[in-house]
């Protein structure tokens, strides 16, 4: 049973790992089982398919950003401190999991969406942060804006930042790629967001 | 000699389109050859390698980047219409050239940098967003922030939205992936470029 368990938890993290640098197609059934320690047959075991336990890979990990959007949401505050909360959150998330942004923009470039159970995750964190603008603007806190067009104002240039930051280091000749940076971006973002949210007309 | 110009052309157009439904390493040499009714040798005659087409596919796309955003550049007005300007070039760039943001993020995604002869294309497109941010800055039109994180709030959004634009309509229900939200977003970031630079202050 526990043996079971950690086989799983192994085809999870080989499939993290591999999904990542190779792709879907990239990372092959012997690749991953091999990583893992398992037999070829763990993957149809333990997930049903390849596809299966790449949806199980990128279910788990939106799950944790789900969670910890969830966490920055609930703190208090107004509503421009608690959508500074997410972006910290969300910074936090791609340095402690640094293949995040891999494993969906493999997919993306494959011109594919990411597997439904994956949508199903990824879906309440956007919502959370929909919800969270909404309270904003009910509250006089935040200019009316689509929310959903302020959530992705949010979103793109956090998601951008972890995917491209190397290419932009290379760019810019500037080191995007190093720690130190990143909060830097982190308090830009957060500062273009409450910016872009402010109530019209509001000294600043 | 008009025979030989037209098969780099027809290569250049079979790597446009293959590396960006396949990526660098899954568009093999035989297929792009086959595409572009070309023989076999005909990409090491016309370009020395597979890389090096790779790297004069992205070169192309960038210096028609690069050309857009100088002219949207050129244009008279204020520094945030000039920017707006640049904005609707990116804008109009990836409704002509759909292939462009997965030729990109497929390399990203392999966890490697763009050729050098793309990052020389890609760098001056850049530079023309920093300068245009600078002079705004410098005539009291545009507030003080680091031009490049100007610059990159303009591209990211941008960027990301090219590159997910069928996965937001996916996880957000809504039809993102359709012609007529591409002008909603595109006004919606040029508003939020607008609204994050102006002056401190400033009475909207």
């Amino acid at each position: 049973m526990n043996r079971a368990r950690d086989t799983k938890a192994r085809l999870l993290e080989a499939g993290r790992k591999l999904f990542a640098e190779r792709g879907f197609a990239g990372a092959s059934v012997r690749a991953l089982t091999e990583l893992a320690r398992a037999n070829l047959g763990a993957i149809t075991y333990h997930f049903g398919s390849k596809e299966a336990l790449y949806g199980a890979v990128l279910a788990f990990m939106f799950a944790e950003l789900r969670a910890r959007i969830a966490a920055a949401r609930a703190r208090p505050g107004s509503a421009a401190e608690r959508l500074g909360a997410i972006i910290q959150a969300l910074f936090l998330f791609f340095a402690e999991f640094p293949e995040a942004p891999r494993l969906i923009i493999h997919r993306l470039a494959a011109g594919a969406l990411p597997p439904a159970a994956a949508v199903a995750q990824f879906r309440p964190a956007v919502d959370a942060i929909v919800t969270t603008v909404r309270e904003g603007q009910a509250r006089g806190e935040l200019r009316t804006v689509e929310p959903l067009l302020a959530a992705f104002t949010l979103i793109s240039q956090t998601v951008w930042f972890a995917v491209a930051r190397h290419m932009i280091a290379t760019v810019s000749g500037l080191p995007f790629d190093r720690p130190e940076m990143a909060a830097v971006v982190e308090r830009h973002i957060t500062d273009v967001v409450s910016r872009a949210l402010a109530p019209t007309g509001a000294t600043r």
